[in-house]
């Protein structure tokens, strides 16, 4: 099967578990991808799905597009710019696609080391957490050279549900961040909500069936679901984390000077999360926070109810 | 074409533009409808669509079931038990399902006068506008009778997306109060990232495709892109309905005892809607008085965005 | 020694500890007074300072001037209008003038009544506690006719540190409600700032004193101090006693189109202290709650520390 | 007249408003004071009183205690570090006292840099205007070395109404910061009352004059009445800078794990200012935008009113 996308030969750089759901899909829709990791044995495990194992991240300079999922701004840096780094040889892919959630300052300054060498860097933080990536759903807001975006498009419309083009340089971040900073507000709404309905007699389960299934409803809202009925905290964002992002959001909108009345709010509500413990949980324990506020002393409705994240369907 | 309710003969009281949409789902499912309206005129208009049409509200009272989608409690009280009122008569339908906005306590005193003459109100509000109404994506909150509920499910499932019991009496009426508080922080959130990213140089249009196609799209995120990117704001809710809404859920909250420290920021700054003059104009007005706090002057972006309610198909 | 007041014949209903404390200022100060308190023995404890003991509130009714002092809406009414209350006679004084703090609707409900029989209704709300009361630092707002005003103005005089007429009828409650929102909202960001001290190595004793003796220094914030630095929670004022002040004062900014962020933000924040168990201790409460939230414990550093109280000097 | 600090030499460096108004008070008190200001004609102004003149930085180095009241960081710096500044010579005074408002980096490194030369220098940042440093009811927190502390106190009582050691290092600049996000939040606080007061009747004057008068006035709520009721809105402090003490605030806030929820919302508000155009404006324009979204259009009361700043008296 060829692939879609224009048959340009794929790096990936980073195989853990949200790059190993999208490699998937990308080998599932026949295109040639050459994988590194800095764990090799994690990379192996995708050999048999039809991946290419590179021994260096150097060696994927030979591809001609190379995607990047890397956990931190550091590893980024070192793996594209360090010592066997990816323009650690004499050549460089024509784009590189960081879908990591890197700063924007690590960004900058990688962007301007690679164009030096040819290469345009697509910033492309994906929205959605691995378990959306694997159903599929995952999108990407995606900046940098416009040119790069219509070649590389395809490719990210085989990884999930859709990239959108929003500008120059490192905006995609930005939006990354807005989208963060609605996901708390959603999140602390919700958590208002849910408790008011529980203290009036409505079941947690009740009020969110009905909101989900609402004009309001979305695949976060019934994601998420589940954690607040079943008061499952298992983290898939850590309320650490989404203070990292409200951090920086808010300072971007200091920045642009942007008033943020609501965003600040739930600013400080995510920091209490971090005073009362809960850093290491999902944000989602803003639930739990809001019911003692209330007085509420929340239980699991031990019922089943889905998460919505059956995998989408493939035309 | 038999309907698939179970041929119940149904009664309908009120028919603008909420009520004329739904009516003609029924009538399109084959259903046997019998509107009447204030307006004679208006139900007329049904009638080619083949709605009977009745002279008073009690001629209603030989339907099985009888919806209403009147305007306001007074309305709701005069059609049910005024004078020539549905219940004026010796007998009564044996469900009255009321999908209006009405209070909590005209509800209720409704209720215990239907329940002497045998007849269950079930409080059905429902969760979107007219234009949601007409493309088959309305949602309904359900309290009241369970066996009522029951009965009534199928022609509820008929005129929308889905229906949601809930419990005893007024509790739908607490849900669509959540709904709507939840609708109001959304809003006031996408105000506050839309401004946000339109000042760090990315158009609405960009922030909201990627919003929208993301996992915390919803039908609503979509519906609004319109008035956010091209500020139109006649109204689909005003300023002054929502804050009415958030007047009556905060005051349910106060009553249970919960903090709303988000729902009440956003309270405020609706209540701002009316000082600044938008008390008669769309909610999504709360994005210009956001931009306006960041000294961003709004232009249309004239751009071609979908409102995403294309209908939905039927099975 | 002669009153300066005039030489009124004044009366007194109510001998609670803010009775006693204003009945002994105007006894010290030479004025007649004859007192009545439901239980006769706590006004007894007066007649060796001088006062008259009365057996029915309506024997107070050949005084000039009489002040209320009683506890709740029904014991104003009931002790003014009630059997045996001041006005079951055929007479009644030329102006009664409550201090007490009771409902717009109760006094403008025995206003209404007083009138009829020619006696002036003075709403005369007090800032500050027993306490402050008794050492001659009470203030009053003061509402109703400006005539009854300048004639009882002068023993307000020497009840407290000052009364100011606010305006007609219950003008002086609102400025009463306008006073207790601003002192919420000032003791919730003493409560921020003070754990932002001490999270930084700073003594909340060390943080009082500077800000006690700084141009935001106040009696209120000087005799809190106590309360923050060694955890007195002894209540002065409840929370849920403050929380109603802010049901009444939001709920008179709602009437009045006024958007209170600030205010409602702290509304919502003494909710939570009732959620969290504080409803009957001190509103200085806050202070722990807000420590929690940044995951401080706090400890009374013990410390000797003033509440500023001393009897303030008489000329 | 021989002062009562001890007779020490003192420097000063820095003869702006506030400058002069403090050493006015030295002088008057006796001390020996020599002054160096960059425009040498302000500080020969002060000869007259009987200060000493140098011109230049370095000349104050042979001073005992040498205070510092300039206006940014970088004077600062170059004021004391630089060419020709306080230590370029070979020798420093024993202690060095900073009452401007500087960054706490600019104030670390300086220390370091004067510690290898003998010299301490004590954070006394001030809190209140030139206009109550020349009443004589500035106050100043003060960090650094407690001997330093004890040796510059009595000078510092000279100079206002009293100075509070908070302990080591830069603690004094986080108490400054403390006391205007007070300061933020009660004029924002003051600003929703008001609006509400004058939204039910009562006019701004009547109810400032309950509050300045009752246990909640401070020197602040006083000296800030006149721009209430007269809405002069000259600036004492701007709307940016308030804003730029937030700033600082809250980042101290956060790196300490603090939520601050009624400051954060202050910030935003205070925010807003900048947004709407009164960067530049008294930071009591608060007010303004307060009216604006309650729909209330403030005219001045025209009304004679005291700022409350007449000169304390001396003992």
């Amino acid at each position: 099967m060829a692939d879609r996308g224009g048959g340009h030969r794929l790096g990936w750089l980073g195989a853990g578990r949200m790059g190993v759901a999208l490699i998937h899909r990308l080998l599932d829709a026949g295109c040639d991808v050459t994988v590194y990791n800095r764990t090799r044995a994690k990379a192996e495990a995708l050999a048999a799905a039809g991946a290419k194992i590179a021994s260096t991240a150097a060696e994927l300079a030979s591809a001609d597009i190379v995607f990047v999922t890397v956990g931190t701004s550091q590893d980024f840096i070192d793996a594209l710019t360090g010592p066997g780094g990816l323009t650690s040889g004499d050549r460089a892919p024509s784009v590189v696609v960081d879908c990591s959630t890197v700063s924007a300052e690590a960004s900058q300054r990688v962007r301007e080391m690679l164009v030096g060498q040819g290469c345009a860097l697509l910033a492309a933080p994906v929205m959605g957490n691995p378990k959306v990536a694997e159903v599929g759903r995952l999108t990407f807001a995606v900046s940098g050279s416009r040119l790069a975006f219509d070649t590389v498009g395809p490719y990210l419309d085989m990884l999930g549900a859709g990239a959108t083009y929003v500008g120059d340089g490192e905006l995609a971040r930005t939006v990354k961040l807005c989208h963060n900073l609605f996901l708390g507000v959603v999140t602390q709404s919700l958590a208002e909500i849910t408790v008011l309905a529980e203290k009036s007699g409505i079941s947690r389960q009740a009020l969110l069936a009905c909101l989900n299934n609402s004009v309001m409803g979305s695949t976060f809202s019934r994601y998420k679901t589940p954690a607040f009925v079943n008061l499952d905290f298992h983290p898939t964002f850590t309320s650490s984390l989404l203070r990292k992002d409200f951090d920086l959001g808010l300072a971007a909108a200091r920045e642009h000077e942007v008033p943020m009345p609501i965003a600040s709010a739930v600013h400080q509500l995510v920091q209490g999360l971090v005073g009362y413990g809960f850093s290491e949980d999902d944000f989602a324990t803003l639930l739990v926070l809001q019911a003692r506020s209330a007085g509420l002393e929340l239980a699991s409705e031990n019922a089943e109810v889905s998460d919505g994240l059956e995998p989408a369907s493939r035309d």
